[in-house]
């Protein structure tokens, strides 16, 4: 089915589907070298205040078009490959990544409920990205109630599980839209739903169904515990979501004549089993050993690290048996804020002087920001901060906190705060760390993926506050890379995916290392990060408060008589 | 010494000492009509990085150049009568008011130490301004002394003295410059410096001595008290400090033939006893009775109520037998910070597209901002902020707070963060009005002077938020009228300061008045906002320990051998 040769002239093709993008890489089967990738954006991105025919949506909703991934298929693959300069008929496989828990409510083939013109103008017949938080009610009950049984999967994700996964995201569609709920026949995570393009066949991948559906030890919650969630909830699981599950680096199908067409790709070749975009990364860096932590440092950061032990990591997002790597225990924590901050303190924050000083320099507002805030001795800004922008995922699991900034006064500058910022998000990194090593599962290299990790101070300060040694991924499109790693293995190039890696993955070793004087004033810092972070995230509730009272407010001002002060 | 006449044709001129420049208002006398005013900025400003000379300052000075003060009685009068159109003959009086505890170290004759060219250079021979903070660390201990030794002074000023006072300046100065200490014959208000240069007389106005020099029933702080801080600092009271006391509205002398040629009003006129800035408002506001609190609101709020009964209300800056009128109790409170942390907010944090937007709408930013956030629902920002990027004054008294908001989002913009800080100041606010309703002196009435009095959205907060009805001064210029108002008592066309405000004072009464649906939702962010008071205010101690890493990371900077990371 592929050309001859060795595998000098082989490759494959690595599909990473972001939050607003998708990419495809063409790598060399022999070393990994990237030979050309291509980006589309999804027409639609990310829908957040609207459907496209203009419905409303609630606060805290994020929404997305299958079609618009499709499209990546259909224009970043072939652009890819035309950029690699190679034979389309040397592709020995493809493998795919998707962001998660990012869910398609489908018919039992797969063809997606808001695709059909019944169910186009309503908003839960669409795909729900990750980052939609609107079933927070539910994850609350769903984990006290959990709690009350002591079911034995609950310690398995850190003894909370999100608003973001798929049990959440399944009660909240029952409970808030019966009919396209018994409407949807499948409850597909898009990691899945795109391998079902590519091949025609549905099969679940072990690290979305471990990890995002809570299925430990060959079982999901249980129908009793479903039904006491909530009354004919029960057969979610049977009904919706439980398949045949498909092992990391597994093939799960081979490439349709009709996806061939879309791709440019030769019918008939092997499609890996789907995975998730920051699991898929620990090979990419070569990061699938005990104690190496990989963190993918972009809008969000996941922390990734695999371990010959099995241990409860209080607020992880998930340890799951084959989870990174086939026949180890792969485990995942994460910060659900992280470039987003940096992103939207630049856009809102920053006046205009920083403005025309950066275009004069030539340079971005994160330039000039980065520049400014790496003059200052640590601790200069008399600043902490709270990185809770986005909510906090590890360890806190609570989506209802929100950012703080403690300390300024009237000489505080933009470059203070945003440095501050920088640092919030390195002392929640410590926190993650420090609590995987108190639970007896220890971090000894810390190795950065994503786009993040072109900032030197950033990641000088993580280094400095963690006091770990910091490598960074040779590859500026990791997720792709491991993508790409794993069609080898399911293509079967490499026995395994450590062996893939090992030949086709990339790193800087201790890029950064720590620096003590620096350390030992960050320890004072993050003493203070902790007590806010203990304060605020464990003892005063004021966050969830304060988000009661906007909720309140939005919803008067949608019902409203009175009408606001006005100037 | 003055025309002949009707009051008709007799003018008193007002002069207002604050903090970056001094405003002449010439007034008449019969009815208060302002009829020609004039601004002059002082050319040094505040020194807060070096002295004239380049020598540089540590954080937290704010020094003055006295020559500047003298420069506005040589601009600013005479520009003043000329726009008001008048004859300067037919000037009866002059009163001035200044910023309080600003403080002129002088010779006995009144020549500050800082026009001596052997001086010249010495930090400590300058004016410390009102908002010079490096003196917290004296009056951490002043406080501590005088809890330990129950001095009968500290309750008259809530429990606890202020770094900005004459106590904490004098001690900083013994303690860090002996020398120029030494050198200093008096260390004098600069409300009374101005009216010595006017008289050649140095008269102490009870309102300063009462409220910033611990004056209290006939006495200061005792010898062994002040021997008890620093061995040698007994003698600072009477060899420093002690003068002879003036009553408000009490002529302190008449025009000299030099403060005659500066000014351009004639020689011997009668020349007020000197005032603070915010006390001489309350007359100019006709709120001079008992519940009557006025906030005179700009860069910092100062709150000034009289009464007839005295109460210790804790953490109020001070209750002056005589300190508002003669013959009352004078009640002060007030905010270090408020519309400079609106300034400081609009200058650093509002990106280009708001600067962009406000200049093609022919606005400022404070205008925009304010337009944006008058928009909104109460509550629907989901923010609380401490405003306290200037410290606290009261009811807390520490000048090492700093400022926190509490409840960001990636969907905060800036006008829910400027609405926020609005709204922190107006909570600030109700802390202060609630202090004293619980202390025994309630307040009935809420009456607003100061450049912020014109932002309709502030005012109904503050209506709002404190459930008081609102009244506004009708005058711009309301501590310049309130020394022309004791200037016309001075000159004697007055029986007294009371009876003088009826006739010359201005108010707009009830401008603003509370909603109840408002401030019940206030009530609830009031809620929040006390808990973060009494944790970052009372109990939790992060705020100073930010403080102190920051003065250690200033340190080493100074003293750097190891550079700080670049990137």
């Amino acid at each position: 089915m592929t050309s001859q040769g060795s595998t000098q002239d082989q490759y494959v093709v690595g599909v990473d589907f972001g939050t607003l993008s998708g990419r495809a890489v063409v790598v060399r089967v022999a070393d990994g070298a990237e030979l050309g990738s291509a980006t589309h954006a999804y027409p639609h991105g990310a829908l957040e205040r609207s459907l496209p025919d203009g419905t409303e949506l609630a606060p805290d909703w994020a929404l997305q078009v299958p079609e618009d991934y499709r499209e990546v298929l259909r224009t970043a693959v072939p652009a890819a490959v035309a950029a690699a300069g190679i034979d389309a008929a040397d592709v020995i496989g493809i493998g795919t990544d998707f962001t998660a828990c990012t869910m398609v409510p489908t018919l039992a083939d797969g063809t997606p409920l808001c695709e059909l013109p019944e169910h186009a103008g309503r908003p839960h017949a669409y795909v729900k990205l990750w980052k939609h938080h609107a079933a927070q009610p539910q994850a609350d009950r769903i984990n006290r109630l959990a709690a009350d049984r002591e079911e034995a999967w609950l310690p398995r994700y850190g003894g909370l599980i999100s608003s973001e996964w798929e049990l959440a995201k399944g009660l909240e569609l029952y409970e808030d839209d019966r009919a396209t709920y018994d409407a949807m026949e499948r409850f597909v995570e898009a990691s899945d739903w795109i391998v079902w393009q590519l091949t025609g066949r549905y099969v679940r991948n072990a690290c979305a169904a471990g990890y995002k559906g809570q299925l430990q030890n060959g079982s999901y919650p249980s129908v009793d515990f479903l039904e006491a969630l909530a009354p004919g909830f029960g057969g979610f699981v049977a009904d919706k979501l439980d398949q045949p599950i498909g092992q990391l680096g597994d093939r799960a199908g081979t490439l349709t004549a009709e996806a061939a067409a879309w791709t440019g790709l030769p019918e008939g070749i092997a499609v890996a089993v789907g995975n998730v975009d920051a699991h898929v990364t620990a090979p990419a860096a070569q990061a699938v050993g005990p104690g190496q932590m990989v963190a993918i440092m972009g809008t969000s950061t996941c922390h990734i690290m695999s371990s010959d032990i099995l241990r409860e990591v209080p607020g992880m997002c998930g340890v799951v048996d084959g989870g990174v790597v086939a026949g180890s225990w792969g485990y995942e924590a994460g910060q659900s804020g992280v470039g987003d901050i940096f992103g939207w303190f630049t856009e809102t924050s920053v006046p205009a002087a920083y403005a025309e000083r950066a275009a004069a320099a030539g340079q971005g507002l994160h330039e000039l920001l980065t520049e400014l805030a790496a003059r200052q001795e640590v601790g200069e800004h008399g600043l902490v901060a709270l990185d809770w922008h986005s909510g906090n995922r590890s360890v806190l699991v609570d989506h209802e906190l929100s950012g703080i900034v403690v300390g300024q006064t009237l000489a505080t500058r933009p470059e203070d705060v945003y440095r501050a910022l920088l640092e919030a998000t390195a002392f929640g990194t410590r926190v993650i760390v420090e609590t995987f090593r108190d639970s007896g599962v220890p971090v000894e290299e810390f190795i950065v993926a994503g786009g993040l990790a072109k900032n030197p101070l950033l990641m000088q300060v993580y280094a400095d506050v963690t006091r770990l040694p910091l490598s960074v991924i040779g590859s500026e499109q990791g997720p792709a890379l491991g993508s790409a790693i794993h069609a080898a293995v399911a293509a079967g190039a490499y026995a395994d995916v450590s062996t893939a890696a090992k030949s086709m993955g990339k790193v800087v070793r201790d890029a950064y290392l720590p620096d003590d004087a620096r350390a030992q004033v960050y320890d004072q810092l993050f003493e203070e990060y902790l007590q806010l972070h203990d304060h605020f995230g464990r003892r005063d509730r004021a966050m969830r408060r304060l988000k009661a009272i906007r909720r309140a407010a939005v919803e008067r001002r949608r019902t409203a008589s009175a009408p606001a002060v006005t100037s």
